[in-house]
């Protein structure tokens, strides 16, 4: 039996471990899309218990309790943090085989330097020995991205977005981890949204122009864009329903933007055209920019109705939409590519069941503009486990060339989420070194160590255009 | 290599045999959902010989059979026992990997202590020796039940049923085990069938009323249940192509009912109405009652016209349809959340791609109504092997917690097939303990107990409320 | 660790050793369906060099090169032989976990005796190895097809084409292998195609006749399918984007057959009317003839319209369509069981997930015209690979009879793709040899051995009705 998720966790094979110690755990981490708030590294914040840390906004854990029967009080409502924090411990025990036990203790094993089981009976252990440690020097937000060997961040940040936080953290020399916008129009694109005349005011405002018509709304794009740009942006980030392509004139889209503005509700056909009219937009734009396209589907978000209006999104109650058509992705990408303006992409699919989908219609959109132009993105969300990153790295394999692949990211809003870079790498390791053990890939070490290093984070260096060297 | 099927069965790991042997072996059965006959158990009834037993009314048996271009005669025909077992064993060898050859092998070895490979060499053996078991009192329906540790069994029942069955044997002390009824009120939805009007007369001699309106329905099912519910009931059962969710009025149900009353077929769009409205009346009923509703779906059935034209249903000739919108999954169980009725919920659907979006849909509604109020059922039917309980068991541990999942029922029409609890087991275990021994789970004795006891037994006695003890 | 890619490539237990060695690696191949030229047979074909063998037309290999970011030039373009050979090399060494690494090294093995690794240091070694052994006679294409121990070939082939060439083979004596003739009408369906009125024009002249409706149509078809039944045609070949069922009366289709030969456009719903109707006539015909079905569905073509237009079809630009229901599957076996009149069927997805409903409706087909009558097919093209392969046949045995199982087929335009054979018969004995070795399957010489022969080879020749024996 291996020990308790020791130095070789997720590491079965001799090849395994020394590829992960050798090649995968001496590289940086590259964090290409997360939902960290710029204003909390710029103010190096400190946190005061765990719970803030780890219950203060991660909906994966408040759905785990929520599956505990545990009452809502005790997860996003008044309780105190130490009960939450039991709660919690209580909770964790049961989840055998789910990600949180072991991201929960290669947080506890990396940060705080414990190794034991958290649960019911050891909740207090924890609960004083992490309190004591946060308020370190060490543990403030910046140094926790520092011990974590992180060169860049990509924050998720809306076009209206003044992005003083990230001015001031470019300005400050103090610290020398990048932290870049990034860019993330759905509230432009959801014409469906009870607030979307008054976002587009909002929008309006930032790119100081009024915005009368789906034209006015390309070119606040624009400028916003033009900014985003100038402060060191280089991908933007998509939360779709699906990939959708129904295509539309120019005169009817300005019809339906029209009959929208004026506080008509639209078909379900006419918001498909608008969507698709506004990501043929923004794709061809991120083409001329160079930026990178990230479409993350799949997801149908805020189901539990009762629960969204006393907590609002994003707060653990969205699923996977299992309606994804392949033939749509396909054609929105061929529209682009038919103009010469497809950028570089990454395709994400909360269904799980779309790997081989995306990995074979990527496979219909590469050229020479770029080593992988067309990339399947990391297991996202729900599929960020073991299961989820083994599938998406052997459909890749199979269908494509892994050894291009950009690798992971955290998508996370805590400054604790850096282990996951980690994670996705012994499994790397773990299946790379399978086929090598297993007679179905040589033992050259030149190839092995490129193809390792070059998914830890080279391959990300080179694909973005990020300022950052390869290591 | 390990022995064919001996005692470490599907266990190939240390922790995996220990967990199986100390903690799941010594549980007792109870098997939730099933459709054995209960006359049988209160007649007690005696098989005569073993193509009975197992050709009687197996479709699974009578699929693979057909699949070796076995003749129908030798199948649901008139050709003697003898014969018919014969192709069975001779058809069985050549279904390497399927579930068949495994269930069959297991109950030849608990039920009649045969412990070779039944092929058509051996048929002729097995057969002697299984015939010759079979005249004896141990093989009886009572004691088949007794030998396989089983504390209660949930038939599968018509609302129109009288239950006669169920009270001869709740009122017959020599038996030890409860038998309570499930309620399945397909026959009552199923709207678009020729002989519903038929269906509702029968329904409402049951309920002493005539049933003219869709209002008048729902008042017979309030009957019904509340009589259901005097005979012990605590779980529903529907049959469903998918779990569809098309709102309506109660103006326009009304209308839908009366139009198919008045023997006007109703269009497909009608007919969805008319079951989502269905579906939400029972579930809060459900709610109301304290009941679990349970959702199979994903099934087309009777395929092939000509068979079922010969056959009638449930003669394998059913398939998986994967027509399963997530959303509208979502939507329907939305729906009762809102309204403060939706009950316990245990969703299965025969499409196995569904296991991550499902698991992803439980998670959104769970709260401390019950520990684990929401659960995704096993692996089910065409889904009920190795691969299937494995996927579902890894897709729920990755979305939710494994810890508090409700575990295994038979589904079966046989007395002889609870050996798929053991079987269930062995895989919990297989998949647990590699865990373990690779070091992704910590070697706690406590907490693995409680895991491996809980998915086993206690979490289905705690969850339905069966009159019952945890062991 | 394991040696790279020796004598037990795949083989990670003694038992499949044993099977591979002993029972699948002693059978011929029989190639039921590929896409070899048959003129290249009738004129024993000689190779230039490696690349017009490799690169010349697999659009496989071209997708990884562009997904290295290789220039268009390199790929189909007019850069120099052994420049395009570097670039291949290049990017094979990125191809970890893909097909393609191990297809290639095992012809580089079995066809060139080179045991190393390619890549781009040792591409100038291989190709010069390659090269000179091209030159010498057993590197024809007659001497490549002997060396595979290949006793039959089904090409794929047009109605309209006068099969000249396998008229040459077969009259050849010096060439003992057969050379068949496969039925694929895809122009006669393809109603939606711009050139489908001269399709038809050529069509009736192979038929001597003109088709002015879909009556003739049919008669036309009826005709060349004699003259290929003449010429030794055993299957036939559908490429689907999925398998429809519309049904429509004759008039109505007619109607739309006139609609469409008076140069209007069809509506989607008359497209699928018409393929429906066309579906169902020609499986009557096979039925009669005794024919096999195969029907190849879940693709969606020419995605890249660009590149389209710069290459044509089957240059690399096809993914999965994932809309692919099953019920409409179903639907059209029904109807053809219903008028007795459904051939022995072969159902391939492009799509992974519908492994499984696939294998329910096989089931509810079966029947005793003949062993294993429905057959789902060999993992197809982008599921040609062990993954897609293990999960198959897992997805066959747990839902059917493995045993029964017709295996593999290459799919292919090389001569040097027969290893494909021999990778599949690795990876079915690593299977069972698998389920063998945890005790899941008894060791059992006569049964296994049956198995593995089976589907190796002698499946094959019982399903299709060959002129060959049994081995």
């Amino acid at each position: 039996m291996k020990a308790f998720m020791d130095k070789d966790f997720l590491l079965s094979t001799e090849t395994a471990q020394k590829l992960f110690h050798e090649y995968a755990e001496v590289m940086p981490v590259l964090d290409y899309h997360c939902h960290i708030n710029p204003q909390e590294i710029a103010e190096d914040r400190k946190f005061e218990n765990i719970t803030q840390v780890w219950l203060g906004g991660d909906h994966y854990k408040w759905r785990a309790m929520r599956s505990n029967g545990v009452e809502e009080r005790y997860i996003t409502g008044d309780a105190p943090d130490r009960e939450k924090f039991q709660k919690w411990a209580e909770t964790l025990e049961l989840a055998v085989g789910n990600p949180l036990f072991h991201w929960s203790h290669l947080e506890l094993q990396r940060f705080f330097d414990y190794h034991g089981v958290l649960n019911g009976e050891t909740a207090e252990e924890v609960w004083n020995l992490c309190n004591a440690k946060l308020q370190e020097e060490g543990f403030r937000a910046r140094n926790l991205i520092r011990r974590s060997a992180v060169t860049l961040i990509c924050t998720t940040d809306d076009p209206a977005d003044d992005l003083r936080w990230h001015k001031q953290i470019a300005e400050d020399t103090s610290f020398e981890v990048k932290v870049l916008p990034a860019w993330r129009p759905d509230k432009a694109m959801n014409i469906e949204k009870p607030d979307y005349t008054e976002y587009l005011k909002k929008l309006g405002e930032a790119a100081e122009m009024t915005i009368a018509s789906f034209a006015d709304l390309k070119e606040a794009l624009k400028k916003r864009m033009a900014f985003f740009d100038e402060m060191g942006c280089k991908a933007s980030d998509h939360g779709l329903e699906y990939m959708m392509h129904v295509p539309e004139t120019e005169e009817n889209l300005e019809k339906i933007f029209s009959k929208r503005l004026s506080g008509e509700a639209l078909t379900k056909e006419e918001e498909l055209k608008f969507k698709t009219a506004f990501m043929v937009f923004v794709g061809q734009q991120y083409a001329r920019l160079g930026w990178v396209m990230q479409l993350h589907y799949g997801c149908k978000r805020d189901n539990n109705t009762a629960m969204y209006q006393k907590l609002g999104p994003d707060t653990g109650f969205d699923c996977i939409n299992n309606h994804t058509p392949s033939a749509q992705l396909a054609d929105f990408l061929d529209e682009l590519a038919m103009g010469d303006s497809l950028p570089k992409t990454i395709v994400y699919s909360l269904n799980p069941n779309d790997d081989e989908s995306i990995g074979t219609i990527i496979g219909c959109f590469q050229n020479s503009d770029a080593v992988g132009k067309i990339q399947q993105g990391s297991g996202w969300w729900f599929n960020d486990n073991k299961t989820g990153m083994m599938k998406q790295m052997t459909s890749l394999a199979n269908l494509g060339l892994l050894g291009n692949f950009v690798g992971m990211l955290t998508d996370s809003r805590s400054f604790l989420s850096y282990p996951r870079h980690e994670y996705f790498r012994r499994i790397l390791c773990e299946l790379v070194g399978g086929w090598v053990e297993n007679g179905e890939f040589p033992y050259e070490e030149r190839m092995l160590k490129r193809l390792i290093q070059g998914i830890s984070y080279n391959n990300a260096v080179r694909y973005f255009g990020f300022p950052l060297e390869q290591k």
